[in-house]
């Protein structure tokens, strides 16, 4: 093979970068969005937002030296070219595989890697930490956090940008400003970017001012001269009229965030500075390829194997497809729809994941019963609260792991107050592709604490619509949680090996669950019962099948309710079976398991009891299939467990 | 009696105040100064800042119509003299009594508090909330928020003043600027409000210049229209030079808070305005009373029966008295500054809560190891994550009820991370007087769900020292939680009825408790083991005497380790009792009573398991002997619950 050596295939490292010129350091652009380019199309993950900062990348990597200097990429998912200039460009091929790159940075995988992100916002703070503790620790290396205009919308930004000023030690800002977060931005601080920009040109305008100014024949110079004094007066004043400026940092920008040459420049001044500083950085998301480009939104994030050269849909809008391949977030959407057709005091609250949680189309429906809260689950929460104070059905949708963000409100704004905030709180149980961060397995423990709380887990997407239309009838709060996966319909129990039969969902009954498959002899068993949280339905339909091989006499119960739970019924129910299993897409502490041992004890059930979890760990990236066999919560693991029980 | 009636006795609900005339308001604000001082004097509670909210209250309800109109109080300590206003006056004597009004805004006190608070950072986001409900409901009614310039470091505010200014609504936010959060306040906010001060002073000095340039002779005039040409180009640029106006606000202010007549004029100009709007307020913290306006400070929150007349002390600070009526929080002050002289990568984050958490001593003895982030426990957390990483050792101490605020940044910026951040939770469990919002009950069961984490909780002075020296030597992320409470000393075993020697602190080990009384024949029982955690030892010790009495053979067991637990060895504890209680000051979902169900459930323990807890609801205020009493925690209800058990 003669084939020509890339520019990449000599970086094995931000050292090897430093010699290159400005010219080998564009094709080493295109040579990294051709690589994310491929990556991503095989395995899925996010392309615009890091096609928007190669050039970030490598100018940073130029001026500053990683791992001395602590680069830390807010989010995190836009560190791909990263990854692959910091020695993890042959690893990149398997990004977002199981036991393959994260697709967000890893303190596991790479001293370049200082602290993991997954979370919006968290990167000032950080950073800043860093900084002071090198500072005591009597280094001298810098500390760099890489923020996006959306994760600026997020409160903790805004908290360590305020702390910092203060310190006045010389941590960097780099402001990427795309004016699109995960939805295209909202909020005052958009605005105040834009009229950042502005500025900019107002610059250019002042400058072209005072040079036609003392060109006007008499008054010119002695006008000139009066209003040099007057700015400088008025300047003593307004020096301040900077944000960032008034918080203690100083503000550099907009510069144009795809001219290497440019940015090294700043950046170059700005790590003499010895102050803090914010580099205000204007990028293009999916810069470099034209699709993406046009229509940042649906190049977010892919899934595996899109097939970028033909049309491409966004993983989370609805596909068109079989009924049965909707996903519960698309069940949710659609039943949105309808609900706010009957029920004129429902609103939709989301914290930038319109498209991911499925309200776009109640918001093209109910444009005015519709409010994105920006990157702010705290705000969203409260925000809620006091729209169901006022006599409104808020429908809060946020992220199982996102939601962890807002345990104080729902605690402090929701649940104390008794108000009818109803929760959709999606991606909950295990999340394909992203990893740790993104696992949705705390909201069980965290939400079962809560008083007041009524948490439901549909296991079929007719059961997700079914308790949105229950829970806007109660006056308390209710969350219910299911997966991001498809939606399947409840199949009839296991007759004669038929096993795709349909059948009907049995009303809610509070505080109970459903069977959904009787055993062999239709008589629910009475050898085991089968508990199990809504999201493992599919799980639980290959153990029903792998039981049912072994001859074991099974009842498969739907537990629906995590609370409140009516404990005599299901105390009643554990008294007819010799094992009980418990089985839940979370972690073991404080889960339903633990409850459900305190119960049997409590009312003295002589009925064996098994919990199965997700133990009391993380779990790093792999897909849906692969997370559950890891923790013995697919089917095979299921049955084992109770064949082994 | 011939007593004049006080015109505060005329007044039943905001309506009577309306027709006053300002110099009757002026002796109304100085009558509800006297109820504040005498009712706090004896019952304890907020006294600086309520006294700096007196005028401000009052020309609140002179102009707006509450309850239509929702007046929302931030943090909510300083609503005092909105309850006297709202129909509060004669049940003002109950302040913060068991059964009495709520220290903070109250939904079921009160039409006129539209929404509890007691955590910082809320009023925006419910009160927006509110207005949009308003809105949708073809209401007419307002909403304010008044926030004070500590509140607004949190970045709720922020998210929610972002949000808040992108919708428009005429949402009215009252910045009561008084320059001192609870410790003095930090950050770059504060310095950015003093700079809108100075602001105002250049106003006037503007139209002092404007009026003089016009009269210089010859070029005056031409100089003034050139100027002002030029004013105009560069306000349209500098126009949005405030941070609130940039967020889409309009700005008024800064303002006289004690001059009722001029807050007034202003107000009603504010509630024509139909816009949003921030009316920027100075006051002055402990207003009318002269030693709480020289050292607010001291007066921030008193406890019962403080002789204001006398010397007074902060509550938390070290009174110079016995050593045994030292509280576990000045225990953690002693252990930190000696701590911090054997340790150099010792370091000290707070959120604000410099005095409350005990860290004063370790700031004048360490200032460059001591850091406040402000009401700002996210970016605290996040902050300690980083410093951690960086081979300091933060201890973030941070009161229980305020760490409900940072559980994403524990999971993800912590925990996730595995970084040795130690956690000082004061404040757990039980909290007197400040009701529902500040008890520390769920801290167990949100730290118990999360990786990595070791929970310790002393029932000794000593034992928190020794278990702070202990979590510096580990590896990973620990927390110890302390009851707000005097720390005592181990007493000896009983024996022959001799309650206080001294006995030796058993070293720690991980994973285990320790026994702090074997029972009647120094055998630790064997008919019934009580484990409790540490906060309730005080509890435990009256429950032993009494089972005592009653001749139960009983072991005592002080768990320390809520996670991890050596369960080899708790089992085999656990197999040597006929009956095995679990005592815990904290909520029962998630809690270790139910980890402990469970466990026995999995090792086949026969004993008969009882826990006790504060169950799955929320506590109004009181002192906290009564709160444990209401709850079955104090030594007779677990007596009792053992007896028959």
């Amino acid at each position: 093979m003669n084939r020509k050596e890339t520019l990449l295939e000599r970086i094995n490292g931000p050292c090897d970068i430093k010699s290159l010129s400005f010219v080998e350091l564009e094709t080493l652009a295109a040579e990294i969005r051709h690589l994310i380019y491929t990556t991503v199309s095989k395995n899925g993950g996010h392309l615009s937002s890091n096609f928007g900062v190669v050039e970030l990348s490598i100018a940073l990597h130029r001026v500053f030296n990683s791992p001395e200097d602590k680069i830390i990429w807010d989010v995190g998912h836009q560190c791909y070219a990263h990854k692959i200039l910091t020695g993890r460009r042959d690893a990149f091929a398997g990004l977002r595989r199981k036991d393959g790159l994260s697709g967000f940075p890893n303190r596991n995988e790479s001293l370049h890697d200082p602290l993991g992100t997954g979370h919006a916002s968290t990167s000032i703070s950080s950073a800043l930490g860093f900084l002071v503790g090198e500072r005591f620790s009597g280094g001298k290396g810098l500390a760099i956090a890489v923020i996006g205009d959306g994760a600026l919308t997020g409160g903790m930004a805004y908290e360590a940008l305020s702390h910092a000023g203060q310190l006045g030690l010389p941590l960097i800002v780099i402001l990427n400003d795309n004016r699109m977060s995960i939805s295209p931005n909202v909020g005052g601080i958009s605005k105040y970017l834009s009229h950042l920009s502005m500025k900019a040109k107002y610059q250019n305008f002042r400058r072209a001012f005072d040079a036609s100014i003392k060109k006007i024949p008499v008054i010119g110079v002695p006008l000139f001269n009066g209003i040099t004094r007057l700015k400088r007066a008025v300047k003593a004043v307004f020096y301040h009229d900077n944000f960032f400026v008034d918080l203690g940092f100083e503000y550099v920008g907009p510069i144009d965030g795809h001219n290497i040459e440019r940015l090294e420049a700043v950046l170059r001044d700005v790590q003499k500075l010895n102050l803090p500083v914010v580099v205000h950085v204007l990028t293009k998301k999916g810069k470099g390829y034209e699709p993406a480009e046009q229509d940042p939104s649906l190049f977010h994030a892919l899934s595996p194997s899109s097939k970028l050269t033909e049309q491409t849909t966004s993983a989370n809008t609805k596909d068109g497809g079989h009924h049965d391949d909707l996903s519960f977030s698309q069940m949710f959407s659609e039943a949105m729809l309808e609900l706010g057709g009957k029920e004129p005091r429902l609103v939709a609250v989301t914290a930038a994941m319109e498209h991911g949680t499925g309200l776009s189309a109640f918001r093209a429906a109910y444009p005015g019963r519709f409010f994105d809260a920006g990157i702010a689950e705290e705000h969203a929460v409260t925000f809620g609260a006091a729209l169901a104070a006022r006599g409104m059905r808020p429908v809060v949708a946020i992220y199982s792991t996102f939601l962890q963000r807002a345990v104080d409100q729902i605690i402090h704004d929701v649940s104390l107050q008794r108000l009818p905030v109803l929760f959709a709180v999606d991606r909950a149980g295990f999340v394909a592709g992203d990893g740790e961060t993104h696992q949705g397995l705390f909201d069980i423990s965290l939400l079962r604490a809560i008083p007041n709380m009524t948490v439901l887990a549909p296991a079929f997407g007719e059961e997700l619509r079914m308790m949105l239309e229950w829970a806007l009838t109660q006056n308390n709060p209710c969350a219910i949680r299911y997966p991001k996966a498809p939606a399947p319909f409840q199949a009839a129990p296991f007759q004669d090996g038929v096993l795709d039969a349909l059948a009907p969902i049995p009303p809610l009954e509070t505080g109970r669950g459903a069977f959904v498959d009787f055993g062999p002899d239709g008589s629910a068993g009475k050898n085991v019962l089968v508990a199990f949280t809504g999201s493992l339905y599919p799980s639980i339909r290959r153990a029903a099948q792998l039981l049912r091989e072994q001859n074991i006499k099974a009842g498969f119960y739907n537990l629906r309710f995590l609370k409140p739970v009516d404990e005599d019924y299901l105390a009643g129910l554990l008294n007819s079976y010799k094992t009980a299993v418990f089985v839940e897409e979370g972690v073991k502490n404080g889960g339903f398991g633990e409850y459900a041992a305190d119960l049997a004890l409590r009312k003295n059930c002589p009925a064996k009891i098994i919990t199965l979890n997700a133990g009391d760990r993380y779990f790093a990236q792999g897909s849906r299939e692969e997370l559950l066999a890891g923790c013995g919560l697919d089917g095979e693991g299921i049955a084992a467990s109770i064949l082994n029980g």
